[in-house]
């Protein structure tokens, strides 16, 4: 997990095998699992979707804390793991720390679960 | 949770709002961290892909205690967690049950991570 980076932060790189195509290996499915863990919360769902649709196309952690319901701590904490899993970049601009959306992340995701089609 | 149900059980009804599109509220937001716990784990994820892969397009429980190397209670536990959220059916036929994907409910989650284009 490590301390709070300063700075922007690249996503990880590519990931993962597909659900559907072949199965999974042992490897695969952890790797795949912590990208599911890391959106398996309301408040992180939440984060997400309000980073997603800032018309600045970013956010300040600072107006996440009234709409997410949750104290300064807990805020700051689902987005450093958003950060750590590669849904958010952070940047640090004087006191505060803004988010961006990943979009090409959630692709990731989208195509880890597979196409139902042939 | 609930008790094993026996027979073909039909996935829930649609779900879930989109993360990219509008801000989740915390009851929609709750309901798509549900999905993704299902997801947020590597056997379950395994046995999801074991299960889409399958040549016969089902696959019996006996089948799947050997691949993920786990017992046959934790299989079945997972399995149960598994048609619970709605990605496969289970039939019981004598005395197995086979499992089949539901390919529509891995469609709702990847809708529900939205696009990232317009």
């Amino acid at each position: 997990m490590g301390n709070e980076a300063v700075g922007t932060e690249v996503a990880p790189a590519e990931c993962c095998t597909p659900v559907v195509g072949r199965g999974l290996d042992e490897a695969e499915a952890v790797e795949l699992a912590e990208l599911f863990k890391a959106l398996a919360d309301p408040a992180r769902l939440r984060a997400l979707s309000l980073v997603a649709n800032a018309p600045a196309g970013e956010m300040c952690a600072c107006d996440l804390v009234e709409p997410l319901e949750r104290s300064q701590p807990t805020v700051s904490h689902h987005l450093s793991l958003l950060v750590e899993s590669g849904f958010l970049t952070r940047e640090k601009r004087g006191r505060w720390a803004w988010y961006q959306l990943v979009p090409e992340r959630l692709d990731l995701v989208r195509q880890a679960l597979g196409v139902s089609g042939p």
